[in-house]
């Protein structure tokens, strides 16, 4: 099934390629579901002259001490200006700046608003950025970020812990009572999503400690996606293939798995197919921050999902 | 001379009665020129439900402390973010809310932005909002406050030693700094004003103390004015008059004065005759609110200027 939105979105881009609106790049999904890290090496692979990179979780209409007295979490839309989000998302799209809200994470304050102003590439990762038509209607490429919810919940854990000051009984209670809200507004976004991205262990393939994540990375036939099927079959040995599946809402799809114990070789296939495709002009060399999760961590899968958007984004631009 | 982009507006609000788009009503002058006075009693008059009154000044591009190491003040354009106040009155004017920033005069800082949400007329008062074209297409009335120098100086002294929190002698060296970028930003609005509002002394009398100020108000064939030949006349012995006279810059205008020290009698008659052509819906009581400019002090050339403006927000909503 094709989305008549989608095609809408395609057909802007084939009607009007003069204008330099901006290309615009939405990265959804829960709290700590890899969103940043997922965008920085795109954002660092296109450059600062070139990308804009900017998070739309700062439009709460209250503080942490306000949020106290009202009956819902941060995930709520009841608990954000969201026509003000979309309409910030619509002027991004015609390559106007925005006053953005900012929200403090150390201080559960709402402080100073930043200028936003959007270079060629906008990627905005949040919450809620598929929330509504209005938003998604922004967006050329729409990514949500799927990780199970036990391996999202032990990254949460790590980071509210280490960077925004919370105890483990804090996060892990946040995260129960946010459950509802989760499921209600945050999940429902994976269906407006061009791309989902799973990262989670293969059963049987854990060991030895460290090593990186599988990922099933869905394309869904909403857009174009690079040619990959003549690199990539459905052939079992390999430990990256391409699979033409039912998604778990019954809509055929595209996936491509990348094991994470895969050598460095197999990955190599697809990173080279779709880099060879890539319209980029600096050299041919790889850039080495993708894939790259931690200091001097890597990961293929995430180098591979990475590669893939900045197809999207320099397709879409071309 | 009638101004193109004048008649533009006027045009507008013929042919599409039917979009309820607010009414906008821009009052602009320099620091202390009376902007917020003259704007509560219109807002009162109007009632919370009808009216959205906001200053525009908040769209600092530094905050206080950021402003010592750059060369101009907060009068300079180039100190704000004059686009995105742009965005904001467009916004505002298509029936938007906006997140407007907020600068908080007691700190000197910038701090958390406010949800401002049109009602059916949104009064925006500041010393920028007549700067750019685009931000004046935004406007239905244009007002310019023009109380001479020595005037705005003893009310900004009085007002920022009391509220503000600074020195006498630190008001007279910002005002002294500000001048020339009042010269440069400022003032030049004037000629885009569809109403200019000068509140003086007459020589000759200022006595008792307390004597409230004259006015005259000058009418541009910019706009439709109510009709008020019909009750005034040129002629000089009465207290308050209109007069057709050239203004400093050679236009043809509409001066209506008020002398300071006109017994009520002779301003109810301009009150009356501005009041009757009204469209109001509450009763026939003139608003005491109106006129009042401190507790318990009232002008009625104050009364006049908002009842004058009452009628063309009320006339271009009718």
């Amino acid at each position: 099934m094709v989305m008549p939105d989608k095609l809408m979105r395609l057909r802007r881009h084939e009607a009007a390629p003069e204008t330099r609106r901006p290309v615009m790049l939405a990265i959804a999904g829960d709290s700590a579901a890899g969103k940043t890290t997922l965008t920085r090496g795109i954002a660092e692979a296109l450059g600062t002259d070139r990308a804009t990179a900017l998070c739309v979780d700062d439009y709460h209409r209250y503080d942490r001490e306000e949020r106290r007295n009202v009956p819902f979490t941060v995930l709520n839309p009841e608990c954000n200006y969201i026509d003000v989000m979309e309409q910030h998302l619509q002027l991004l799209a015609l390559g106007r700046p925005i006053l953005k809200p900012v929200y403090d994470h150390s201080t559960g304050k709402l402080v100073r608003p930043v200028l936003v102003e959007p270079r060629e590439f906008v990627i905005v990762e949040g919450l809620l950025p598929l929330h509504t038509k209005l938003a998604r209607a922004c967006f050329d490429i729409t990514v949500y970020l799927d990780p199970p919810e036990e391996i999202r919940r032990e990254w949460k854990l790590r980071r509210d812990t280490s960077e925004r000051g919370y105890t483990g009984e804090q996060v892990l209670a946040e995260l129960e009572r946010r459950e509802p809200e989760s499921a209600a507004f945050i999940r429902p976004q994976r269906a407006w999503a061009d791309i989902a991205v799973r990262f989670a262990p293969v059963t049987g393939h854990t060991e030895p400690q460290g090593t990186p994540l599988s990922a099933e990375i869905l394309l869904r036939p909403t857009i174009q996606h690079p040619e990959l099927t003549h690199v990539l079959t459905d052939d079992d040995r390999r430990t990256v293939h391409l699979r033409l599946i039912r998604d778990s809402d019954g809509r055929p799809v595209d996936a491509l798995h990348i094991h994470g114990y895969a050598p460095r070789e197999d990955s190599r296939i697809v990173e080279k197919a779709i880099w060879e495709q890539l319209s980029f002009d600096h050299g041919t060399a790889l850039p080495d921050t993708l894939g790259e999760y931690a200091p001097g961590r890597r990961s293929e899968a995430l180098a591979i999902a990475q590669l893939l958007l900045l197809w999207h984004l320099l397709e879409a631009r071309a």
